[in-house]
């Protein structure tokens, strides 16, 4: 039984004279690769090398192709380039498409010229499609046969080798192109001279090599099958997209969401160096800057209120809150309904409506309750009613945005997941204080 | 093939025509459970409603185990009763436990005595175990046979049937404990005398009952395995948990985490009622409300200065969201490694180290832009010291708390994806407004 990762990574970390490979070896000989790429994204830098260098040789591309980018990228950094050969000597075109982005163009020419002739082909077959499609992460270990086949042929093939998650054979016509599927668990049993065609499936999906990845991974995950067969434009049978796969591509769809959130990626590196890591950050924190200062502008405008009413000041961040967090809910659950394909032009005026209600239902309940208390606070019925009005059409203002806004973001090819909410705080941070501060300006003055 | 959801969507909702029964069975006959499931979800209630009237009994109770738990409970709740005994008619434990969330007691009553003998035993076990463990979403559909069973009686099971992502059987010894697993296919070619016990594989991780239910289905995931066998702390066999449900359990972590940052959980349905909706909502706007007063309590605090110094109130929101955003950068980081097992007590100080670093980094450059910026914009040089000197410190104390709030959080059993973005802004807002604030009171008046 593996021990829990936890564990290893504590004993690890804590104990230097692990640095010791021969130690390192032993603990690890009897891991699975995902233990041991997720081990080496959890060591600082500095142990991860020393662990890395620990490795069998025949190990180390399994493990970096389990790697995310970012962590990967550094152990590649430091491999010695006369390791690279041993480390690629058994490569084959799906590691190679999965190491693609993280290899300097040097070594993918040394792992291509390892590939034999076969996986040069897929190599160059896969690499026809984005990183976004099916057609790059199409699996060839495949059960194929001509559509004349019998049962005979599929069971001789079976005995042969099976490969994981693969519960089907492809029938294929003499051009090659996907003709149907048979289930294995219906070839046994099956009378030895009876034509495979008889078995098929009906109805099994198939998926084109231009699909999107993560809706066809959700296929594939609903199918009930362990893989459907991918094909090209001309039906041409490319391989197979199977549950590991979809599954893993699915995770990656959700991490992107989560990462994208904070304006981060999903290959982000827990000890990625301190320059790299800043400067990935960088970026969001200046574009936030632009927009804060956006906001600062307007209030800017109001200079001479606040100079009078120095409560508004203190009230400031509470109505931009409101609007921010309110926004965000609608915002959140509108850019996961567009990534799973519920949110449409269609049912976007009913969802408007929806989310317009909610918003008009919550904004009465708070603006109420925040205008007594700010009543109470400033001893002011005036401050409350503005303050009040305020939170009102801010909280109104941010049900409107969180729905348009991924929905335009989403027609304009920009992830909403990744910008949608920085625009959205920017929206509900300056109606709310152009409305706090300009309901001020016309009532407390 | 099916038609792409978007355009039923919006055909279904454009075309009131299609609110007869029969036309709609027509369009969705061929669709599978999933695919419905979705479309009923994406359709505003009374639509919702009109369609699911029109779904034949029998493939009501499929589609209502593939929905998420508030639209689905819309559904339950409007579906007559004497429908009931129809639409369970053919249930079994899985489906029950999938649907008890949502069932009402005298439906999950109904629901019971519709099972048979063995099947209320399963649910009777699943239910000793909680939502969030292995045990309480075992799959039953096995293949199992005694530790001494030859060859010849695995493929008299094989051909008998094989459930979907079933790639072994099982061996148990005579109390029922799991002992070991054979590939299906090691048993195909193999002699027909030969002990089952002779193919077993080596390692097959076994999950336990108790086991959490992300983990473990991590675990199926990257097993190369259709499914893992689940024992009980006795090591007597439960059942197994397949990769289908291994992957969407995964699925309905990373959407928890999604929905979690907006204070949403994850069965939250695009078109609940409104009253429901807003009330889910209201707790998250309710939290963050008392959140903001606390932080316009402490801007209070500097009113004297504010109403000296106007220019203080104009930047405040720049202070707070440059903090915000650094720490909500770490903070995803972190919750993210948590919930992957990567971040433990043992690489805490390295990890506590580089995001000091970076936000050290951050800090110094964007500490002086926003310092110049100020400078130039109110002429004012001590502002620009002041705002520059309470970014940096912001950054730094965010990067603190980005790396400690989760993981104490964590320790505390509470989930960081969920609250730690609220603690986190309201850490940050207050330590950028009393750093900025009270500097400012210091060197300003």
């Amino acid at each position: 039984m593996a021990e829990p990762l936890p564990d290893l990574i504590e004993e690890l970390v804590s104990d230097t004279s692990s640095d010791d490979p021969a130690a390192i070896l032993t603990t690890l000989a009897g891991q699975d690769d995902v233990y041991i790429a997720t081990l080496l994204e959890s060591l600082p830098v500095e142990r991860r090398l020393a662990i890395w260098e620990g490795i069998p040789r025949d190990r180390k591309l399994d493990v970096l192709v389990e790697m995310r980018s970012d962590p990967r990228e550094i152990l590649i950094d430091r491999t010695p380039h006369n390791e690279w050969a041993a480390i690629f000597s058994d490569i084959e075109a799906e590691d190679l498409l999965e190491l693609l982005d993280s290899l300097p163009n040097r070594l993918v020419d040394v792992a291509y010229a390892e590939l034999d002739a076969q996986q040069q082909v897929f190599f160059r077959e896969a690499t026809q499609f984005g990183d976004a499609e099916v057609g790059h992460w199409v699996s060839h270990e495949l059960l194929v046969l001509p559509l004349n086949a019998k049962v005979r042929e599929g069971l001789r093939l079976i005995r042969r080798n099976v490969p994981s998650h693969c519960d089907t054979i492809f029938l294929v016509n003499r051009s090659g192109q996907f003709s149907a599927a048979v289930r294995l668990t219906r070839v046994f049993g099956a009378p030895e001279h009876l034509p495979l065609v008889e078995l098929t499936e009906e109805n099994i999906p198939t998926l084109k090599g231009r699909d999107e990845t993560t809706s066809s991974s959700l296929q594939v995950q609903r199918s009930g099958y362990a893989s459907l067969p991918v094909v090209d434009d001309s039906n041409k049978l490319l391989g197979r997209l199977d549950i590991t796969s979809a599954s893993e591509l699915i995770n990656e769809f959700y991490e992107r969401q989560v990462m994208a959130s904070a304006g981060m990626d999903e290959d982000e590196d827990l000890f990625s160096p301190v320059a790299k890591s800043a400067k990935n950050r960088a970026l969001w924190l200046g574009i936030n800057l632009l927009t804060a200062f956006l906001a600062s502008w307007f209030i800017g405008r109001f200079e001479a209120t606040l100079q009078q009413v120095v409560a508004l000041a203190v009230l400031m961040p509470v109505v931009a809150s409101m609007g921010g967090i309110a926004g965000s809910q609608t915002l959140t659950l509108i850019v996961r309904g567009l990534a799973l394909g519920q949110v449409t032009s269609a049912n976007f005026r009913a969802l408007m409506i929806k989310e317009l209600k909610v918003g008009g239902v919550n904004g009465v309940i708070w603006a109420l309750v925040i205008g007594i208390v700010a009543y109470f606070w400033f001893s002011d019925v005036v401050l409350g009613m503005v303050i009040c009005l305020a939170i009102l059409f801010n909280i109104v203002a941010a049900a409107v945005a969180g729905v348009f806004l991924p929905v335009i973001l989403d027609k304009m090819k920009i992830d909403p997941a990744l910008s949608g909410s920085v625009i959205l705080t920017t929206v509900t941070d300056i109606v709310g204080f152009v409305a706090f501060l300009g309901l001020g300006t016309l009532f407390l003055l």
